[in-house]
């Protein structure tokens, strides 16, 4: 059984393919500038990386050269391989706890949804039409980003703002990175042959969350009504006091909107820093004595030691602590502060075992009371495993 | 030594008057409604509760009726008995990190702080002019609220915001409740007899905030640019997803400003129980099973409870948790689930020593591995005792 897993943005296309008898990566790549002009796709095949410019004007067109391309680069003989489509879509609300086979109602729904995530939800739903059009016999399954999330208890999801605002206009905490949180929390169980762990699951990237499980199911995340909630990311501010917007609004006779379209695009590691949202650089930076880059990176992991904190009395207790996402993966530096300042709560770091890079290892001692781990995430994956259930 | 605390509001003026060798309580009260019509004053003495109504027009007007009815009342002979008058003053910014002796130089930076505090620094300042008027040869003394949480890091007090917003217009954490904090961790210090506890104080009442102490120092507090920020409150929000906020004004049709009133007023325990603003009123509706009041006080002991084990990571393991304020001194109900959930960091409730209401005691067992207690709180007498330490 082969499955395509889909990630679609306004103007882009992620694709990989997967042969699932063996969870094998066929083939994966990206179109980008569709409908934009200057459209290309890039693939990556058996460690190489083919670019060829081709002129897009939608989402549809991106889907016709998708397939025709496995079919020429001999990755399947026929389109009939294709057994089934797995599709990232953002925001499920409250409405969706798991994946779902994806049928008229289902796509009438996500699109109801586009009202939590304006710019997520429709682009992600003209992904899904444009398969729906070019290989209409196929199966699509649609999994969600907010799922994982849905089962955390009502204490955990409210804010403390007006209850109607929660009862009428969805106002929740909502958590994302789901589909990441769910692959580490299955990865990490099968490696320790339990299903009854207490799992802090940190996915540290571009964007950043971090979630609480126990028993598999998720009790709660940094992530809130939007994914600029919780911990410091690349460009995104996380937690911070609201009221520090009608100030800055008055203060620099920016508008509301500007001010949001900072705390998304101009905060974070970059904004604190001044000289990139990506953690590679501020760890240059830091080499070069930078002291807003040792800044930044302090403050995110001291907003890292804390979530990890709270949620381990959460939980009664963690078992395991998981790193994935580019820094959880790679951010040796990062890793190893945080579990230096989670000591007090008996994990010992091994600085031997954390010199490691993009695979799963433990990264403390043996007699660690919560044994931390690095733990390659692979949402691909898990889209067509979602799917390949869903369809099998 | 005799000195007078007071709290200056836009149309109100509270005051205590204390004997400082013994530090007793002479004579406290409240003028309210100055300058707006139906004025009248309430003053304890004795235990017993004396209501006049009198006309003022402004705070001076309260100053004068003050000094000659503690004349009149015989609590002092004459006004050469009052040697100094503290004030508190809610902002002082990074600028003041003790109280100060008010000279032309502090008012003219307080004033120019209310951008910060613009509802209460100008108030706040009314009082201190009107006092200086009537006992122009009196010290009058300083003592913010934001003071004792300057000794925090800059990776504790920044947010992650452009860093611009930080240099040019003071947007960082500042933290309040000051007076009571450095309250709280004199009384246990002494009552310990150490000072190099490390301590968890939290002040839980109208408005809360907790603050993590070592050493005598803050090195962290859950208020932030604004008192709207960290725990649930009576009628504040606390924490939040921020981008909230321009969702709530899309789908209410509501202004900024309408929104940010709901945040501050309508929000909190209030917002969520949709009954009371204050938790005896909870813990009735609590009693006749009411859910959404069930709900409030899970959100709040969640909070409290988050943040608890985020500051003992960040103290290295705290010694003592310190609960005060009107639902820490009288709460048993929220200390008991508060301790309860923290059992995982060796914390052991005793039930019949938390069956007390505002009295310091030890509410944990003797072998508890922190040591919890009721401390209650006297902002009054705090702002009387750094006043007596400066002008002595």
């Amino acid at each position: 059984m082969k499955i395509i897993s889909i990630n679609a943005g306004s103007s882009s296309l992620k694709f990989s393919l997967f042969n699932m008898e063996n969870e094998e990566l066929l083939i994966s790549g990206t179109f980008e500038r569709i409908g934009v002009g200057g459209s290309f796709v890039t693939f990556k095949l058996n460690g190489e990386k083919i670019k060829k410019e081709i002129e897009l004007n939608n989402h549809k067109e991106a889907v016709e050269v998708l397939l025709k391309e496995l079919v020429e680069l001999k990755v399947i003989k026929s389109l009939d391989e294709i057994d089934a489509v797995g599709h990232r879509l953002v925001h499920g609300g409250d409405v969706y706890s798991k994946s779902v086979i994806i049928d008229d109602d289902v796509l009438k729904t996500v699109d109801e949804l586009s009202i939590l995530a304006p710019l997520h939800n429709p682009a992600n739903l003209t992904g899904v039409r444009s398969f729906k059009e070019v290989l209409p016999n196929i199966p699509m399954v649609g999994v969600f980003d907010t799922a994982f999330h849905q089962t955390m208890d009502k204490s955990a999801y409210l804010y403390g703002v007006p209850y109607e605002w929660y009862e009428k206009y969805g106002v929740r905490k909502y958590g994302f990175h789901g589909t990441s949180h769910n692959y580490i929390t299955k990865t990490i169980s099968e490696y320790l042959k339990r299903d009854d762990l207490k799992i802090i699951c940190c996915h540290l990237g571009n964007g950043s969350s971090i979630t609480a499980i126990k028993d598999g199911k998720c009790i709660d995340t940094s992530m809130g009504f939007t994914p600029n909630a919780g911990l410091i990311m690349g460009t995104r501010c996380g937690d911070i006091d609201a009221s520090l917007i009608p100030y800055v609004m008055e203060k620099t006779g920016k508008s509301l909107d500007e001010v949001m379209n900072d705390l998304n695009k101009n905060s974070g590691l970059l904004g604190i820093s001044e000289v990139s949202s990506d953690n590679r650089d501020i760890e240059d930076g830091i080499k070069e004595g930078n002291e807003k880059c040792i800044l930044a990176q302090n403050m995110l992991v001291r907003k890292i030691v804390g979530y990890i904190s709270m949620y381990n009395t959460y939980l009664g207790g963690a078992d395991v602590i998981c790193f994935t996402g580019g820094i959880g993966e790679n951010g040796i530096d990062v890793r190893s502060a945080v579990m230096n300042d989670l000591k007090v709560l008996g994990v010992k770091p091994s600085e031997e075992r954390n010199n490691v890079r993009g695979k799963l290892q433990l990264i403390t001692e043996d007699d660690s009371k919560i044994a931390c781990y690095v733990v390659p995430t692979n949402e691909e994956l898990m889209i067509a495993l979602d799917t390949y259930n869903l369809v099998k």
